[in-house]
């Protein structure tokens, strides 16, 4: 299940309550997302299949928490820039020429 | 606002459509979450404020995607997860303690 | 002072003493350069200003000592590969076109 | 062979050329450190063998190159940075318990 609201809201008074807004400026935002990106990385070391589930799963969390607090912070709308991702990935990798490969597409 | 259902299913499609989910490991996703988290911070390289807005938002979409691909890839519940790192993260960085600074917790 | 070669001796010896070559493919030790590499960058994760040297310091080597390993796994000559970049930077960036300003080479 | 005095002060020259010491603060560096080691990291994002070794050491080049502007721009010594930190390693993963596995130090 998604996100809900109510769990955004959380998000937001947990900034609110602790005066972290002033730390959250984009850059550090953009910081933060990498280095908790990195502790996940973290989970896949040195095996790619020997992982801890719960580890991964709260490192990710830290990914999307940080991601919502960008997304505040700029005061974007993430499905619409979602959809304005897919919608440049759809055409930068046309199916017929990226289905069942990893090439990038400038490699086309 | 947050993503939509149908943009979560649009998400999934793109890589079905292309037989990308082969590709799709949680490592292998682990380390796209960081490739584009740190195509992000290459928006903030250089200067905090001087940033294309547009490639900042491209570039955060990846990271949402892939977020969204590794969700779906270990049948993960985001709201379920998201709420169980904020229990933590409140219990780690009390209001009275926390306030105002950005020490890290194992320094309180 | 550069690294002596007594130094990357102990490296080496480090890492077969523990008999830890087996861990270490090219792609394992790519995600640990990112990996240390984060844990250098959140010394200023919330502040470009007031970080801890001696934290910097052990990251560094951190970051160093796996590029180091990197090296001895693919044979590679530090001072060719360094040289051999440095050419290419020279090149996508003249000095009259880049002195002074921090634009990327295909933003000229 | 380890990068020579030479190949040093080419790196510096370069930099001074550009008149580009003034981007060079050590949290710019930490941040192009991550940026560099992430498109290291991208050689290997879809499989651990199958990369193209060229793209491999330009990207470990500039890892190399960042490094090298952080320990002049903090005047440290790169060998007895390195020394300081094998020395906590050894201490940290003993040969008895860390051998043949590659078990973090806090796990022991």
């Amino acid at each position: 299940m998604k996100v809900k609201e109510e769990t955004i809201d959380r998000i937001r008074k947990f900034t609110g309550d602790r005066d972290w807004d002033k730390f959250h400026s984009p850059a550090n935002l953009a910081k933060s997302i990498s280095i908790e990106a990195n502790e996940l990385l973290e989970c896949f070391q040195w095996s790619d299949d020997d992982y801890d589930l719960q580890h991964v799963k709260e490192e990710l969390a830290d990914v999307l928490v940080y991601c919502r607090n960008m997304l505040d912070k700029l005061e974007l709308d993430e499905d619409e820039i979602v959809n304005m991702k897919m919608s440049q990935n759809e055409a930068k990798y046309p199916v017929d020429k990226a289905r069942g490969n990893s090439v990038k597409y400038d490699q086309f």
